[in-house]
């Protein structure tokens, strides 16, 4: 028997992101996809009843992948996969696999050798970085920046080196309730002259994206409290 | 005046790309826009053409900003933005501002204080990485490597040492007349366990994504000939 596909499926980036944000293509996947494998299921939910395709969403089946996901429990869910089922992959925002376990599955699709298919959607890093001006060519994306401040600290000081000395552009994010703090921290701590670029609610109806030396920022006041925001830093 | 504002447009990512690609958000910035910066003209031209948005081609602006293309000519290139017309730019396959001059564009923009709009489409980098299983947290993208072998082994050599020591994946492309011969070098120099992901005409109907270990490649034949591919190493 044929397997069925693994589709990695987009959703909004942004809480003010509707169906026109959404290609068809990723639509017509949507309306014959019945098994997801989600990091939230009530967002999953909300999202495919937003797109107002007719979908009866009784009918879907939806299993929690997030932060607790065990590794051991793939094959379980693999099962419709193997019976010739596709299924798809949603997180909270964007596309998955990127800052949730959604990789473990994909890994393990590849081992059982099953079809793994992305489709085209909105990525905070990508457009981030696009819409900073920094190097485009060449980046780092760290995730999600340590917690402890003398951590976050060293950290913030080793990015900066690397983009300095040999040019990739260094992306990163925090969660959005610390973003005002790391603003803070990146202009106390960060060189005058590296460009620090600030990407927030990217697509969003409330999209604002700056890049500006940090002795710029320093003299500028940004609210970015609780907003979703990709940071680069980088020279210009 | 209010300025225009500067959209950062995608287009198809695969030859197999249509409409049904790109969404509604991205072709109603299309409907009003009628200044381009584009990586070449004739590509341009024919996207607009192929979305069917009833829109008079004749009547488009278009400027060239490709491979040499000099940054003295931007004061010119603004003017509309500066009298308060919107622009949109465009690179010759999926989002602008990575492999292509538009980020001297955008950061042009960001100096002069013109609202710079991302808009969400197909990245082969993300897309690449997704698909491929590998850590999706923490990656660096090098961009296309050294056409030199010499060169070109020692940059394979230096991203593997980094995914295995670092754990970030290691992203990267060739021109697609190169990716043939690019394969059967990175399964020489690469080590055997290290992991190989493969994405190749990501978005469209060719679509193959795949993930091995460097000795099963070894022993797959695999015809990436002129097909756009990502390239991406590291560590199950």
């Amino acid at each position: 028997m044929e397997k069925g596909k693994l589709y990695l499926i987009p959703t909004y980036l942004s809480s003010t992101n509707n169906g026109d944000n959404i290609t068809n293509a990723v639509k017509n996947v949507i309306r014959t996809t019945t098994y997801y494998l989600v990091e939230n299921i009530r967002t999953a939910r909300r999202y495919l009843s937003s797109l107002q395709l007719g979908l009866d969403i009784e009918t879907i089946h939806f299993e929690p992948m997030d932060k607790r996901f065990d590794e051991q429990a793939l094959p379980a869910l693999f099962k419709p996969l193997l019976a010739g089922v596709n299924m798809g992959i949603l997180s909270e925002a964007g596309l998955p696999a990127i800052a949730d376990p959604g990789n473990l599955a994909v890994r393990y699709a590849h081992e059982q050798d099953i079809e793994v298919v992305c489709l085209e959607g909105a990525s905070s890093i990508i457009l981030g970085l696009i819409s900073s001006g920094l190097n485009g060519q060449q980046f780092t994306f760290h995730g999600y920046l340590p917690i402890d401040p003398v951590l976050r600290e060293k950290k913030i000081r080793t990015m900066e080196q690397i983009a300095l000395s040999s040019g990739y552009s260094q992306v990163f994010m925090e969660t959005p309730y610390r973003n005002q703090q790391l603003l803070t921290a990146l202009t106390k701590i960060l060189k005058p002259d590296t460009v620090l670029a600030i990407g927030a609610d990217l697509t969003g109806q409330e999209q604002y994206s700056r890049s500006k030396k940090v002795s710029v920022w320093k003299k500028t006041f940004f609210k970015l409290d609780k907003i979703p925001c990709t940071f680069s830093i980088g020279i210009y």
